[in-house]
């Protein structure tokens, strides 16, 4: 065995910096998150969460939605993502353009119900009724499930249990589904035992039908989880400029696993992205002065390995 | 694939926070140091890097070598290693009663140079010497290569390079070799790489002529390394409790891959290493009380995955 065999040869990474990873932080005006979306843009980034349409009261740092989706033109090749609470804020993701929406509901119950204030079945009506209101404008509806490798409250949270949901999902016209690792709770054999046991769903075809993960680093083990799901043949991830975000409401929840950590590794497999690392390490500057503190992410302040010895001079 | 085949059944872990961990550190009493050690050996650890032989001037951290040593007595099932620069190092360390001396060389001639003031020529002759006076004592000798996945002066090292200098020191008569990631340049494709190129050495049976692996969290890549290097059969490493250590000579260097870390990721793969994660968790909140910070592992500080939802109440 050299190299490591079955990788997939290309990966689409969806940034969430500009949403998960400034959601818990101090509000940072529009214009300033404007500038981080189109450094990650020139980047490379194929996709963005770029905007969360929920209330600015419940949560400040995500105010002016509509006028960050305005400031980041559409253009070929870029999938604009915003986040949804629920069909208001759906069609207000519509109205101001959003390329793709994200509705995010949990394998826990009891998470569910401390995140978002509903029942899981409340959360599924309610993304019953987006994914009506986003095939009227022929927006795709992806759902991210947390907790999907276990929950801070219930413990364990069984596989089969996860494609259930992801199952009635699929039926409830979601276009893709995203497994969150919410609290840094996978390791490389619940990785495999979800993928396992969602991989029958079968969501049509394309890369849509592929599931994503979106991994946390609180034990820090979102790398190994990430490799894992490449040997398993996963290529659609979310991750977060410079490592930042993370529930406020998830006990324990550490950033998510950084975008340069990813980027860094799967251009040493040899596995391509689009996206050009040092223009991404530039983005995490960015995002570090906007939040005021060292992002948690090794390659944004040691570089790539492939630069290690140029950032002696 | 579901599970992750082919992995070892069980790993030999060498705690080197002792040594490794403290060297870069203020001085901690040797008192406190073999506290330290005695929560370590409480938690299942079979070996332990205890004690350096260097100059007490050079590096005041490791002063009291000698009564380290004393203080932790030898028994079954442990091993009491001691790192040394020189014959002279060595023969103190034997006379000391150590059950393992480590040496250390670099595949980088800059950073050999910078870090011991010697050639590599003049390491290798060194280490020679050392053997001879271990072989007297029937005192095994393991030599660590670092650098052996890059260099922060050269950049890349080529494989064949470190199997030509370990195939060097096996016929010096080292009984063990481990390769350490010094400044965080390995990936997973470098760590197959290396293993492949050094495959051919056959250091004899049994455990000592496997390789074992040293490495370093600088990019955040420590877990993931050694998760691949599992999968290629590896069953040794060297781990730092709460992920302290790092030369003070190697630039941009972090801490070391954390022991909790990687016995939360074996233990959820059902892979036996004789460690308690709840006393071993224990032994980071003693190192963390030495040193007077945080320490860098997450594991530490949420736990195990398995006791998240215990972690609440």
């Amino acid at each position: 065995m050299t190299i490591p065999a079955d990788l997939p040869p290309r990966v689409q990474i969806r940034d969430v910096g500009p949403r998960d990873g400034l959601q818990p932080e101090e509000p940072v005006p529009v214009a300033d998150r404007i500038r981080l979306i189109d450094a990650l843009i020139a980047a490379g980034l194929p996709s963005i969460e770029i905007a969360a349409f929920v209330s600015p009261r419940a949560v400040p740092a995500m105010a002016g939605a509509a006028e960050v989706v305005a400031g980041v033109p559409a253009r070929p090749g870029l999938v604009r993502t915003a986040l949804v609470p629920n069909a208001r804020g759906a069609q207000m993701a519509i109205d101001a353009g959003a390329d793709e929406i994200t509705v995010t509901l949990s394998a826990s119950e009891t998470y569910n119900q401390r995140n978002v204030k509903m029942s899981l079945a409340e959360s599924e009506a309610s993304i019953a009724e987006i994914v009506g209101l986003a095939d009227d404008a022929r927006v795709p509806v992806d759902a991210v499930i947390s907790c999907a490798f276990g929950s801070p409250y219930e413990g364990e949270i069984a596989p089969v249990d996860v494609a259930d949901l992801a199952g009635r999902l699929v039926d409830a016209g979601t276009t893709s589904i995203t497994y969150a690792d919410t609290t840094g709770m996978a390791t490389p054999r619940r990785i495999h035992e979800v993928l396992d046991a969602v991989a029958p769903l079968g969501l049509g075809r394309g890369d849509a039908g592929q599931p994503g993960l979106h991994l946390h680093d609180t034990r820090g083990t979102a790398l190994v989880n990430a490799y894992a799901a490449l040997q398993h043949g996963v290529h659609r991830f979310d991750t977060s400029v410079g490592g930042l975000g993370g529930s406020p409401f998830a006990h324990g929840a550490g950033g998510n696993l950084a975008t340069e950590s990813l980027v860094a590794m799967l251009d040493d497999l040899g596995i391509q992205t689009g996206i050009a690392i040092g223009a991404l390490i530039e983005a995490a500057a960015i995002i570090e002065s906007l939040v005021g503190r060292p992002v948690p992410s090794g390659v944004a302040h040691h570089g790539p390995r492939s630069q290690a010895h140029r950032s002696r001079s």
